[in-house]
């Protein structure tokens, strides 16, 4: 057996926090450096910028129009014009020429009258310093521009050149360099073997250091060697000003880093009390920040953002600027665990003037679940949950206009939501479209809650053999409901390549050589399934794997296809992408249930609009399995 | 006489929006390009993205421990423990590691007991599929990863990487070029003699350009000239996208752009009725967009805006975001002209509870109030101004963040102020000193009315030779304030170096050939001068120029500088950073007053503790002219 280290700290976030901070202190903004100022828009400046000229640096018209003496003017009114000859009693100006001398006022050009080639005439009064820029009525000399620890905008660029300056000293960007660790780990675009994994997080890593003003290098992959990564990290410690180590933070057979951190230098925290993302290292190697970074993607981030985001700024002199947040409602129950704060993804949306928080997948390992959040919900070490309906406190990862103009759709699952939302993308740019897959009779929990504009169902009632309506006058009586098909489809069984078991229809369920995949409670492809088993006396407990549940028809199919199942119901469109046999079983239709009031909403009728588009259904046929002959036509009206 | 072209249009500013918003709606989304998706941090996708894999795209161990067969461990509990026997029913696992043949569950190495070297054993049960990621938990095969028109963030780099791809398809940068053009500009660095002006605003444009995503390029600066205008034009339109003509917009001697556009193209506005900004050009030339943006740099950035920001953005296939907007109350009166819409810069602070806003200079020349602007106000065409206290909307130029950490401090200018500011900024990066210029008295109501945190103050009482505390006992009588020394300074007159007019003192003020330069009503030094004038017995119309004010110290030293008066009152420190001579006339007490509300908050306290700093008094004496023996002393409290 190998030799493992199975010891792990659990230091509360606030401690670790603690910890990082008393060494962030000890870390001195980087080594100025001087660049030209027109290349260091957003660079932070390393000392204030005083200005060396006046700007003007002389007395300049503020118009185009005569410099003249302003008594000569004195007394001029319609009825005793004065009379100015050019060159001897005035010149010419344009917009930021010079004062001549012996002038002292500008006259706009709309106010004189030219008599003749070189002789105006003025017909009002005009005081001293009219129409004059002073010197340094801009910028004068030894006034302080920008102070030190200032990130450049555009405007200061334009003001730092006018104060005479052409070089400018700002601070060094933090050059991290991220050491990705794994013999599993494979460069994106290499064919894959089981087992492999796709080097990716050190393109998400090297984005926020770039978004944080750092400069981000990747050194590797690195193969779960302790002398090679040793070698690497030292290698990386000479040039870098932190090193961020990839994975191998852990407690596993080849998580290395901790003793290497140990070897080198100093290790302060090895394991924080968070969700995700435990399993993180912090430490200085050779005087410099090394933080050893868990695999998982998510874990990964939060991090990433929680210790590395305060280091890159501190590096420049700069505070940590905190992410927005809102106060959202939480749309469902989350049970966390008691001594561990974790960090919840939730989708954001406004329902009816309430901003209404989804959350998310949890898993460390979903990046889908940052690229879909809105926002971050922490939810402390000494709560065990949070309730649905509770006020929330959101970070928010994307900005608040994008997440005011998102249409929610909360319900069944289908891969033309998908297409609708790159259509709507595509054709309205400041539109989003937010789906969160709960199965039909979630969404239409949901819109009993007010917390979805439109659900998308496709129930089964098996008295009537209908869909949709009787549910909608069952579980939403009190609203105003109108119902618009998005398609028809396809439901049936999904069966490996060339159907090796054999599968005719539901009735094998029931063989005890099929292991089957099953869809979550509420969702309507059970309800068609447990309708079916009924039909055919088949007790659910006959049927194995009845009791694993997947969220999607893509999750079954994926299950499917890699061997974790024989069999699930499903779309034909899931069936297809991943390349599987598809056995009909009935079709159904699909629909959105839209309350009256978001029915009425400029955003939901541009959706309804790209629903009708022809592009939208020829994209939606291309899948197969589906029928549009009927989308976008209102079903019922309640 | 030259011929000069004296018509502009004056069209409100929705008329020319809508214009633009029609001719930019002919204008589609730029080709795109295929880029590494790893240097694809922040482009705008031009197609969705889908993914070519799942991810995993295996069943794999989420855990670092064993794979076993579940039921294997059926019935294990402490009493009846489970020994499993290495490589014959399990296999050690890393997280991430492949599930072996046989093998449908993880169990975590924390809840494994080796027993010898080969064997391990288990204490409770397991169910199939405990710590295992299923294939595509992540991201499954064909699944929407991002849309179109998504501006990627370091998450979805990892995403798209995760799904299989290594390039993507993202819109090119819109090329922006910039023709800056006037015969009078120089480039920076360049030895200036009159009439020059320093070419500041391309890099300026070019940073905003940037900021919004577009690629910038300063061709010039190109000289007053018709056909050099028109060729450079030309050019630029053979490989840019859109071009910008800095300045020539007007309607002076040498403002040709318009001409050039209708030659060349179609000029579709010249002329909008807003403040500052009148002057802008849009049109279309070969095509493509051509914009006249005016040479004052105000006009230049608030067209930037208004009119290029939305078409790079549109280039790019996206909405323009929009600043975010806040209520603040106005400090101060401010007066517009009937029929032109002003965008008025403010600085913010919030004081007491209440954001203010405090009219910045509205010249369209002075760029210093884009740098120290924290917002904009907008005063409707049809708004006579803004009222003194008024609710008004401002959109923001920096974070609220940033804004909330400001303090505000209102009053008489000193050039310690600037130095101070610095310091605060150096050692605590995180706040801000905002300080207007309005003079001691203007400072002193501007505490009464809680717009600011302190005021800088140096008034004299005529009748007790005492500085401040009359005043403040006179009109704050309803607070309690804190007053605590800053500096005590030299005040002067200011006379060119050589005193070439042998000024030796307040006296010679009345000379028939000596040109005062004055301070605004309600400054210290303008009520030190009327008292001096008052003891000698000097009318004020005696003193001529008296009434010409300026608003700060430096303003005056620049005046007296450049040659637009003999002499002026003012500080020391001011004549000898423009290399001035001082003739001392009295010295002052500068004081800071503090309401006793404001002078507990922590950010007042760490400016406290700056002022007390050696370094920051050090850095004051430099200065010259000030004396810093009771700097951070408590003066009085009341």
């Amino acid at each position: 057996m190998k030799k493992r280290e199975v010891y792990l700290d659990n230091i509360p976030l606030i401690e670790a926090e603690r910890i990082w901070l008393t060494i962030m202190e000890g870390i001195e903004p980087l080594e100025p450096e001087i660049v030209d100022v027109r290349k260091a828009l957003n660079r932070i400046t390393a000392g204030p910028v005083f200005a060396k000229v006046s700007s003007p640096h002389y007395h300049a018209a503020a118009m185009d129009g005569i410099a003249v003496a302003a008594r000569k003017t004195f007394g001029a009114d319609e009825k005793n014009p004065v009379r100015l000859k050019q060159d001897i009693d005035f010149k010419y100006v344009d917009t930021g020429d010079p004062l001549p001398p012996g002038c002292d006022t500008v006259i706009m050009i709309e106010e004189v009258h030219p008599i003749g080639d070189d002789e105006v005439e003025i017909i009002s009064s005009h005081s001293p310093w009219e129409h004059v820029r002073g010197i340094g009525e801009d910028i004068v000399a030894t006034e302080l521009i920008v102070p030190e620890n200032h990130r450049l905008r555009p405007q200061d660029l334009g003001a730092i050149l006018a104060g005479g300056h052409v070089e400018i000293t700002v601070r060094k960007k933090p050059k991290i360099s991220i050491l990705p660790t794994g013999t599993e780990l494979v460069s994106p675009g290499a064919k894959l073997k089981p087992g492999d994994i796709i080097e990716y997080n050190s393109a998400m890593l090297a984005g926020y250091i770039e978004e944080w003003g750092g400069d981000a290098q990747v050194i590797g992959p690195v193969i779960d060697d302790y002398k090679m990564i040793k070698s690497k990290l030292r290698e990386a410690l000479e040039t870098a000003d932190a090193v961020i180590v990839n994975a191998g933070s852990s407690a596993g057979t080849e998580d290395y880093t901790s003793s290497i951190v140990q070897e080198l230098g100093k290790l302060y925290v090895h394991g924080v009390a968070i969700r995700p993302g435990k399993p993180v290292i912090l430490g200085i190697a050779e005087g410099k920040p090394v933080l050893g970074i868990p695999g998982y993607p998510v874990s990964a981030a939060l991090n990433m953002n929680l210790f590395v985001k305060p280091m890159v700024y501190k590096m420049q002199g700069m505070p940590t600027p905190s992410n927005q947040k809102i106060k959202a409602t939480l749309s469902r129950r989350v049970v966390s665990a008691i001594g561990v704060e974790e960090f919840l993804r939730v989708k954001l949306g406004r329902v009816g003037g309430k901003m209404i928080a989804s959350p998310l997948s949890r898993g460390a390992g979903i990046i889908m679940s940052l690229v879909r959040a809105d926002g971050i919900v922490r939810i402390p070490a000494l709560k065990e949950g949070l309730e649905s309906g509770e006020k929330v406190e959101v970070e928010l990862l994307r900005n608040e206009q994008d997440i005011e103009n998102t249409v929610v759709i909360i319900g069944s699952h289908d891969v033309t939501l998908d297409v609708l939302a790159n259509e709507i993308k595509k054709t309205h740019p400041e539109l989003n479209l937010s789906s969160a897959h709960v199965g039909s009779m979630g969404g239409i929990m949901a819109l009993k809650r007010g917390e979805a504009h439109m659900a998308g169902i496709h129930l089964l009632d098996p008295d009537t053999g209908k869909y949709n309506i009787s549910y909608i006058k069952r579980y939403l009586s009190e609203q105003n409901i109108v119902l618009v098909n998005l398609v028809f489809r396809e439901q049936g069984l999904i069966v490996p390549r060339g159907n090796p078991k054999n599968i005719a229809g539901i009735e094998d369920l029931a063989r005890d050589d099929i292991l089957f995949i099953n869809r979550q409670r509420g969702a309507g492809t059970r309800l068609l399934l447990d309708l079916k088993l009924k039909e055919l006396g088949i007790s659910p407990e006959k049927v194995k794997g009845y009791e694993r549940e997947e969220y999607t028809h893509m999750a079954v199919a994926a299950a499917v296809a890699g061997d974790g199942a024989d069999v699930g119901l499903g779309i034909h469109a899931a069936a297809n992408s991943l390349d599987l046999d598809f056995i009909p079983v009935s079709p159904e239709r699909y629909d959105l249930a839209i309350p009256e009031e978001y029915y009425k909403l400029d955003s939901i009728q541009k959706l309804l609009e790209v629903i009708n588009e022809s592009k939208f259904k020829q994209k939606v046929m291309t899948l197969g399995g589906y029928d549009v002959s009927h989308t976008g036509e209102t079903i019922f009206v309640k």
